[in-house]
Parts: structure tokens; sequence; C-alpha cells
């Protein structure tokens, strides 16, 4: 394909995609950049069953290596989303990305606490990042992958798929523009069953149980929806089943205070049947979603009996087109590094409340 | 009407009563047992609007007497509802009950902190009381009340409708039967925007805010679904609106911890749109109710798609039919003064968590 033809091919498929922004359409236009190389660090569940196939679906990005340990992993990708040999690195070699300039973004969706090693070594090449949520498993370690990124002068964005997501994008409008008066309680509560055995009960690769891993949704919208930082958090632990539950807690909720008065009452458990929902209760009407927190499906409802769904697109490409977009425009990511810390602080002062059987003040 | 007519008519009305249970049936035909006569202690909006009638619509109750100080209120319960004079009183004169019989429990519907003196008084007369929830504003006050009925040999029953609910009774046996294995997670919420100038805002005749008033509904319904009393509670409180909110609370949160190691998160408030709610979510699945607490509509829900919900009778009909039953059969109410003291105890324990910013560890 010559650079016109391939140029044309391009335009069209952006101006086909149904959900981006005329702005990113001018700015591929105008750049006639090619699409960014997506690299998928760790090819676990996630990668394999919402990642990949997102990336299929986005405008401007493309699948262009993979970093893995396992080679019949590596095999079965390459072929299956035609991956050259030189795209394909272990965690030992992603360094040598340095030298692929296909890839511009490494995508890390390993374990918790391997993020800022792979984060890294992103950056030690010269590449962007994008990291699942937690960020990592520690104030200190977000902060260092902060610094990593910044000194690189490489983008650093936290795959949080709900802001990206357009009924949650109305919640966000209908708290910050008080359609319904001034907020005042927001519940929210993240859950579900795990399975034994998997990393995420591992405290040395999770860092922590239901909290880091899914409760981080509850908190997440508590933050968005309010637009503050809490000011006071109280939580408490379970343990319920031993055999399972030895290094991380079963369940958590917790409570926190927000600076405008809003009231929060967040919980998440890996001991109990699938669930995620939020209500946020307002002077004269409030809203919510049920399910609130699933890839696709979710419910919005408001007191009003005004409608609150929308056509979601796929969460995971909207979330990575733009922070394509962020990198093309120069532009910092509404998910950035630090907003990624800001939720890692928030829960390591509920695990210290947990621990200590105290609330703790925040100062932001 | 002679007495074997009198008795025909009231079994044919006990017999035609849609709720009624047969044991009752049978016990009022056994003793021919007049109805037992109701005196409505306090004519507020709960008394003119539910509690009146659905005493019309009971099997074993009825409409005898009113206590009030309010004279227009007196005229006009009195020709609307066939009342005769002897059996109209006012705070003062309600002693007098005594000598009364048509008059055998008196239904305390007044605010808050006067419940107890009311009840002094009912129990010195030699009558029954079934008192509006919360029982009182201290836990002193409370065992104060328990102890006056014991030494006048009469029952002592609280106004806690949602325990006659069929869909709670249901909810009740889920939790209890482990239908959807054992319960992990109770978030309950209710409250509603409060108008200014209410002696529910008095402190002195509240005791306390929405956590008294509705948040008393979440903190039954946390006790009675997983049948245990709270070991750890932590509460905190705001006062948004100076205004409204100079002497109780504007919000209330809570976490409680139970022994089987369930966990509960609830809030109530004064100052947000109408919301009552709740769900329970167990190992293996869910179940919930939204709204939950109003006088009629209530819906459920559970998580495998099954029907939740059931014809409910009026719940103030079916709390005083039941009571009366227990009087009438002398067995102790579920809904007994313990119980209602029980509530009370938490409340103060939430209240003062929120004051000393710390949890608290109750010994039941």
């Amino acid at each position: 394909m010559t650079g016109r033809r391939k140029f044309i091919a391009q335009a069209a498929a952006v101006a086909a995609a149904p959900f981006i922004s005329t702005s990113l359409t001018r700015a591929l236009a105008a750049t006639s950049k090619k699409k960014l190389g997506f690299a998928i660090c760790g090819l676990g569940g996630l990668s394999e069953h919402q990642i990949a196939p997102a990336l299929q679906k986005t405008a401007n990005c493309r699948l262009a290596g993979i970093i893995t340990d396992t080679p019949e992993k590596a095999s079965s990708w390459k072929s299956k989303y035609n991956i050259p040999d030189k795209s394909v690195y272990t965690y030992d070699t992603m360094h040598r990305m340095a030298d692929n300039p296909d890839i511009d973004v490494v995508y890390i969706v390993t374990p918790n606490a391997l993020h800022l090693d792979n984060a890294l070594a992103a950056a030690k090449a010269g590449k962007h990042v994008f990291c699942e949520k937690p960020m990592e498993i520690s104030v200190e370690r977000c902060q260092k992958m902060i610094d990593a990124l910044k000194a690189a002068r490489r983008m650093l964005g936290v795959a949080y798929r709900c802001q990206f997501e357009p009924s949650h994008l109305e919640c966000m409008r209908l708290a910050h523009e008080k359609v319904f008066g001034s907020l005042k309680v927001i519940d929210a509560y993240f859950g579900f069953n795990i399975p034994p055995g998997v990393w995420r009960l591992k405290r040395e690769l999770a860092g922590g149980g239901p909290l880091m891993d899914v409760g981080i949704y509850a908190l997440q919208l508590t933050r968005y929806l309010t637009g503050e930082e809490p000011v006071w958090i109280s939580g408490t632990t379970t343990h319920g089943d031993p055999a399972r539950f030895s290094e991380v807690e079963e369940s958590v909720i917790w409570q926190a205070k927000f600076p405008s008065g809003v009231i929060s009452n967040c919980g998440a458990s890996y001991n109990a049947a699938p669930n995620g929902y939020f209500r946020a209760i307002a002077e004269h009407g409030w809203f919510g979603m049920d399910p609130a927190f699933n890839y696709s499906g979710n419910r919005g409802t408001r007191s009003d009996g005004k409608p609150l769904e929308f056509p979601e697109p796929d969460p995971f490409a909207a979330e990575m087109d733009d922070f394509a977009q962020c990198i093309l425009e120069n532009k910092p990511s509404k998910v950035s590094g630090e907003e990624g810390l800001r939720d890692v602080k928030v829960m390591m002062a509920i695990y210290e409340s947990a621990r200590t059987g105290k609330p703790i003040e925040l100062h932001t």
C-alpha cells in the first residue's frame, strides 16, 4: 500500500469509527500519523478476552507486540494476531523494544506488584505506559513509576475504563451540574466469588484483596462523582474463609467523608455472588447503576424516571483510543499516573484504618 | 346486640378477615373475647393517615379511645370514629383510663422522648402498651419502660411493622435458611428530605436525627436478617445545613460486624431525596428490596430471578393484630420491649462512635 492509499484507508477507518471525537479525527488527519502500536505485557484472561479483541475495534491503536514468559502463549498470539517475531518479547528481553519503532505503548496487564518493574523497563526503552489498575501496591511504588515516565518524557495512563463509559460520564454530569441538587450519600459495592489458587489471593503479587481489585471501582466512583478527595476514611475487613483468605482480606467495607459534605458507604468482597452497583443520593433525587461495573450491559436509573442508558462502546477500546489521542496531541490523560496514585493512597489509608481500628484523616 | 348475636358477628368478621391466622381465629372463638380496644396516644400524621385507618382493617382490634391535648383533634376524631366522650383523654387525664374497660391497649405515637411518660401512665392505668419506634431516646429510659410494664403485668410491644410484612419475612427466610449460602454483606439505607420546624429536628423531643427515625429500619433489618447482634460498630454523622440541623445530624452512616462474619454498610439521611432500599449479598446469590421500607408498594428482587413480591397486608393492621393475638394468648411478642431496647443500645453506640471518632466493641 502506498503512502497515500494507506493514509486514505486509515482516514476512512477513522471516519467510520462510531465513538471517536471529531477533534481526534482532525488530529489524525492533520498528522497523518500511523496507528499507535500497543504491546500487551502479560497475557492473562483480561488480555486475551478483553484487551486484544478491543484493540481490533480501536480507531488509532493496533496490537503490535506481546511480552510473555510463556512460549505457548507467544506462539498462539503470534499466529492469531499476525505479530512478527521481532515484536515478541519476554520480561527479560523487553528492554530491546528500544530498537522497535512499531511499538509506541506498553499496556501492562501483569499482577499488581509487577507493574513498576514492567513500567521501568518500558520507560527505559522509550515507550509510553498504559497500566492496569490498581497502579501498584504502594504509594511509593506508584510515585517511582510516575517519576520514571516523567524522566523518560513518556506518557503514563491508568486503565480506568469507567471514565470512558457514557453512562458513567452522564452520572458525573448529573453530580457535577447538581441536576438533583447537591450529592449527599453515595453507596457503592463491587464483589465476586474468587476461585482458590489465583495470584490475586497472594499478598506478594496482589498487595491486597478485593479492595485493590474491585473495591477500587467503588472508590474511583466516589472520587469522580464528587470531584473531590476524601478527607476522612474508616474501614474494616473480614477474613472469613481461612483457606482462601490467609493472605488478603475476604471482604472490606469503608466509609469516607468528602469536603463538600458527601459521605460514602462502600464495600468489596471476594467471597460473595457477583454484584456491582451504586446509588448516588442527592437533595432532590437520586441516580445509580445496577450493574455498574461490568464490561458491558450496565444499566442506569434516575429517580425521575428519565433514561440513563446509552449505547456503550467497548470500554477497553475507548480508553486505549483516548490514551493514544493524548499521546498524539501531547496532552495529559485524565487517567494519569497521579490519578492512579490517589486511589492507592486512599486504599492504603483504608487498610491502615482496618488494621489500627481507627478512622484516618487524609490531607490532600 | 345480644351477647350471642354479638359473638356471631365478631366470629364472622374474624373468619372474613383475610390475613388472620387460624390459631388466632381459634383463640378468639375459644375465648369469645371482644375485640381489644386500642387508644391512640398522640394524633399526628401517622395516627391520622396510617394507624386509625389500619385499625378499621384489623381482625381483633378496634379504635376505642384517643389521648390528645388538642381540642380540635379530639372533636374531629370523636365524630369521625364515633368515640364516646368518656374515652377521650388528655395527657393529664389519661391515668383515668384505669376505670375504662373499653381500653385494653395504649398505642403511643408521640415524639420519641415522651414515650416513657406515656407508657408509665398507661401501665399505671393497667393498660398494655404498643409503642412507636424508636422506643425511647436512651437505654435507661427503655429499661424503665420495660420494668414498668413488667411490674404492671402488662404487655409491651414496639411497632416494627416490617417484621409483619411477607416480603421482609421471606427475606429473613432466605437469610436464615442460607438459600444463597451464608450472608456476607448487607447494604441498607433509608432517608428523606425533612421539612424545617418539625419536632423530629429538636434534640429534646427526638433524641437524635435520621438514625433514630429511619436509620432504625436499616439497623433492624441487619439484625433480623443475621439473627445476631452486632459486635463492632463504627459511625459518622454530617450536619450539612446548619439552619435545619443544629440539633440533630443531617445524615449518618455506620458499619457493623456480626459474629458470623457478616458486615453491614448502612445509612440514613434527613437531607436527601426519599429512598429506602437494601441488598443482602451471600456467597452464591443476593436478594434485596427497593423500595424496602414504604407503607406499601415495596419490591423485592432475587439474583436468581425468582419472584420476591407478595400481596402485602396493611403493615399497621398486621402488627396491631399480632400484638392483640399475643395479649389474647398471653405469649411474648417478637417485637418486645427488649427488642426495642436492643436497637436503641446499638444506635447509642453509633452516636458514641461518631462523637469520639472511634469504633465501638459491643457486648451482647
